[in-house]
């Protein structure tokens, strides 16, 4: 069994750094952040600098992410299969839901955001592909969490921070809202996660059956919701059908 | 002065090798791409793994490019200034004109694209962020060879590739259209990389009057040209007026 390359999880710590909090750090900020001596540390940024992946400002000498990570990152999104299969759907969703769309994986402790289709209003939006949401609190990331154990630990063990008045934090009162997950085929956070926004998921499963992803809508509670605890019955039935059609083209059956 | 590390230069190796051509390899065929031997190609690969830079396909074995570069890729969009100065005004651009609006940076031996605003007509677009272009052949390329002597470099020695008939190749006529663009503060490509498309770009430069990237509109010639070698007079003007407002944001002089 090979074993793992020191100077190699050290650089990836550099880079999650420098993507998280300050995101331009001088040399010693890095040095101390990762408890490495000023040498090593500008050993790994040098060769992190000629290979793209960190950029220093010419002016204050501090280090950034660089652009190699946008180009490598755009060929991941390029392989993704679910991505590939689920694009023609999320279109029609966001046409007949009139939301956003999210397609999500598990990615760490969270969902990565691989693709993005904006609401059809043409009102200004921000791209959120390549952002996480939480696992705990969101849509998308109960249904993975419901579906997928691996999903389940990290959400189960980590923290559940709360976001609003709305976010399930207890560990027992999560685990009722997986198994209501579970048994309608959906989730839904109503104000969980953002204040006047609600989300509805539902999964999406391969040809093994194997949960890789889930998708769902984001919009406001107004016109997302009806009645006092409720998401449209309509919305839903949208949004099920779409996962529906994304794990078909993935191979999975229809029974 | 610091070394490189030759662990982190493999690994960035096989990301490379990950990101273009065949995108799932199994260890041999890494291996041998990058003529190491499989234990240590296997320790690399091990390693990205758990940092989750590389993924591995549980059917095949195969390896790809994993979620984290699409995480990361995100954050140093987050963090790149001229884009965040760039996203209003490249909005404004593409509803004065009607056409897509690019931003690209030189990076490597091309212009990276870091943001692209949609043709505002409600069509089904795919999202070029990430993507690359040529730098002899597109408009945004030609801006950054004219302006920016590392640009000029890569694209002067490089291979000028023909993508369509109109391509210039020889040295002496791309030098001849960089002449041309910086005469007249804007650079142009009709359906020197695309059939059908024609390309207008303009230079954005920073506080120290350095030329930090281009901004550019492409669209179907029929709607940008005009006449037999022109391009529209009010395109072009929007897209001067664009890189104008962008490098006043980021601090340029007016004069």
């Amino acid at each position: 069994m090979a074993r793992t390359i020191q100077s190699l999880e050290r650089a990836a710590a550099v880079l999650r750094l420098l993507a998280g909090g300050e995101r331009r750090l001088g040399l010693s900020e890095v040095a101390s952040a990762l408890g490495l001596a000023k040498g090593t540390t500008h050993g790994l940024i040098r060769t992190l600098q000629q290979e793209g992946f960190v950029e220093q400002d010419g002016t204050t000498g501090k280090y950034t992410l660089g652009a190699e990570l946008l180009r490598l990152g755009n060929s991941y999104l390029d392989v993704h299969e679910l991505r590939a299969r689920a694009l023609v759907w999320t279109d029609d969703l966001a046409r007949s839901s009139g939301e956003s769309v999210y397609l999500g994986v598990l990615h760490q402790q969270g969902v990565l955001i691989v693709h993005h289709v904006f609401r059809p209003d043409d009102s200004r939006q921000v791209l959120e592909v390549g952002a996480m949401q939480p696992l705990h609190s969101t849509a998308l990331g109960k249904v993975l969490s419901a579906y997928d154990p691996v999903a389940h630990s990290e959400a189960a063990d980590g923290a559940r921070k709360a976001f609003t008045e709305h976010t399930r934090t207890g560990l027992e009162e999560f685990e009722e809202l997986l198994d209501l997950a579970r048994a309608r085929g959906w989730a839904s956070d109503i104000e969980e996660t953002w204040e006047g926004l609600a989300s509805v998921a539902a999964p999406i499963h391969d040809r093994r059956r194997m949960p890789v992803g889930a998708v769902g809508i984001t919009g406001a509670v107004e016109r997302v919701c009806a009645g006092e605890d409720g998401i449209r019955a309509q919305i839903v039935a949208a949004v099920r059908d779409c996962a529906r059609a994304v794990s078909r083209d993935l191979g999975s059956g229809r029974f």
